[in-house]
């Protein structure tokens, strides 16, 4: 990014509690850049769910196109019965922004801290603090053929190694700034793409000699992930594998409610989302819990705008209105979205 | 089986702690057995890596006879870091086995009792009782083409109808016995052959009028393993989510060590084995767990051999020998392999 000039936000706020969220994130955003110290204009497109019922497609040409234009995306959530039966439902709308914008690396942070323990589902008690390192635009989800017969269906896993080298790069990187340590998920023990990646990464790994180095199959990760989760740095892994264990993960939190996720290429801009969806059940209510969306925001300040002090004092808030037992239902707490909102505003506000 | 015939039960020990539980297990089948309550003949055969060194071969062509000819398999564990470079390493001859014997089913228990909940990593106090049927001899696993070259690498999911429909319906039979409800976990959002399974399973879903039925997509089973458990009761799945959800199952009981495992095919012998794998860590030192080895006696008896008598005094017996507190150290005791066995012996002994 360079410096002094407006940072342009494309808005996707998708579908039930979505725009509910995204209203929050954005009034927090607003909060931190008071006073000239962010400049930023935001670029509301349809996506998803809304964008179906609007203009027929979940990724209109024009939003992906805002997208493009743009130095970070903030996406809300989307999906929903409501398009169950749609033709082209809102999650393809989703494959197709992670493809066109190149979005291969998917970063979902883990963390347990003794705050949080209580919500957390599991007895560990070890402060918990990981990272997902999720290859995102390639594997089972984007291989062909694909096909589905009357007698029979097929699925291809498929990778380089051009994408297996460039995702690799990114985990080891990031565990160089952290505790310096990449586990690598696969299947090596049966598939021909899990070998290979095991064959990639292991020659990468030797480049990067102040990071150790080891790998599980993923049937036993997704025990280690519940029995010993404070023993992970960075987890790396292919597509599908980093769904199921990304969500695992945020699982033992117990607070999916507030857990951001970053998307990024090599270059390009990158997108910032909660890890959960778009809740129908409680899409109205005005409960929705809003700080995986505040969060979201607050990574997009750090990562994408190098704004490490404007996300401090998102955090630093988030930490203080929990502290303070105002929370949504999802924690226990008995506030709305609003006055969590509020409180994180007001803490934001009082500590300059 | 027919009524007054030898049953004739084909073991395959395996490595590492393998032998060790298996000697357990086949001590409590003699005492379980005794007096002409059940008559049986053991034909103990190499397979894994134990095969490798003796026969160059994990599945070699001896055992796999005496597989097909048996009524039933018991196989304790195979594989460890010895055979981790050998060109076809033991868990290639646990593939062909299934393959050959066309174990299309595998199924797994997973429960956590009041009794067990101490050992439970999760907080849910909640009883847990529900069943993982996964495919087993399809999908990913052995779907072709499989390549791996020097710039890319792929593996094919591939099913038939046939296949999905068989594995269906034992899911559903299953239900019926239980609590009449079954689980389709697949990834419908994405894969083609997710889609494919969804309609053969709704379909055949109608013909069960008294089993209801729904869907979760795999990564949000993932989740609900670990938040609401107690809400499952048959879990139907491929092979590949098969595989990782029901490592994830067995943890949550916190005792990976007591459970037992059964595959089978529509006809022929099925197999029964421990969940866990060979534990090279303890191997040698006489603390294996042998309970799910002599669980796995006990649904053999069940399940092949219709003696729901014989299995009822074993898991009986088991729950003594737990209650008196007599358990190897992965439950927190101080008793060993040998000690725990003969315990569970006494216990039928003293039961007559
Ligand atoms: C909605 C679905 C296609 C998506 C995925 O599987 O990638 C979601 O589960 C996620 O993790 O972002
Ligand atoms: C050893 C391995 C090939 C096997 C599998 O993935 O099926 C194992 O994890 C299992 O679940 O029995």
């Amino acid at each position: 990014m360079q410096e002094n000039k407006t940072a342009q936000i494309a808005v996707l706020a998708g579908d039930y509690i979505g725009p509910e969220i995204m209203a929050a994130g954005l009034k927090v955003l607003q909060a931190v850049s008071e006073e000239g110290r962010f400049e930023y204009k935001i670029h509301e497109e349809p996506f998803g769910g809304a964008a179906i019922d609007q203009a027929g497609d979940p990724l209109p040409q024009q939003t992906l196109e805002t997208c493009q234009q743009s130095d970070a995306i903030l996406l809300a959530a989307i999906g929903g019965p409501k398009w169950d039966q749609a033709p082209k439902r809102p999650e393809a709308g989703l494959l197709e922004i992670r493809k066109a914008l190149n979005l291969f690396a998917n970063i979902r942070p883990t963390a347990i801290s003794s705050a949080m323990q209580q919500y957390s589902p599991i007895k560990n008690e070890k402060p918990v603090d990981f990272v997902i390192v999720r290859e995102l635009t390639s594997g089972i989800y984007f291989g062909t053929p694909r096909e589905k017969h009357a007698d029979y269906a097929l699925d291809t896993m498929r990778y380089t190694k051009e994408e297996v080298q460039r995702i690799t790069h990114i985990a080891f990187q990031m565990a160089q700034k952290r505790r310096h340590h990449v586990t690598l998920v696969d299947k090596a023990n049966v598939l021909a793409t899990s070998k290979f990646w095991r064959e990639i990464v292991g020659e990468i790994a030797r480049d990067y000699p102040d990071v150790t180095y080891d790998t599980s199959y993923v049937d036993a990760a997704s025990m280690k992930i519940i029995s010993a989760p404070d023993q992970f740095d960075v987890i790396l892994t292919e597509n599908l594998f980093g769904d199921i264990l990304s969500d695992e993960s945020a699982e033992i939190t117990g607070s999916l409610g507030t857990i951001p996720s970053m998307s990024q290429g090599s270059d390009g801009p990158a997108l910032y989302e909660p890890i959960h969806g778009s809740a129908p059940d409680i899409a109205g209510k005005g409960i929705a819990d809003p700080i995986s969306m505040v969060k979201s925001v607050a990574m997009m300040l750090a990562n994408t705008f190098d704004r490490q002090d404007l996300a401090t004092e998102i955090t630093d808030a988030i930490n203080e209105t929990i502290s303070k037992q105002i929370m949504t239902p999802d924690l226990g707490g008995h506030a709305n979205t609003d006055e969590v909102t509020q409180a994180i505003i007001n803490s934001i506000q009082e500590s300059r």
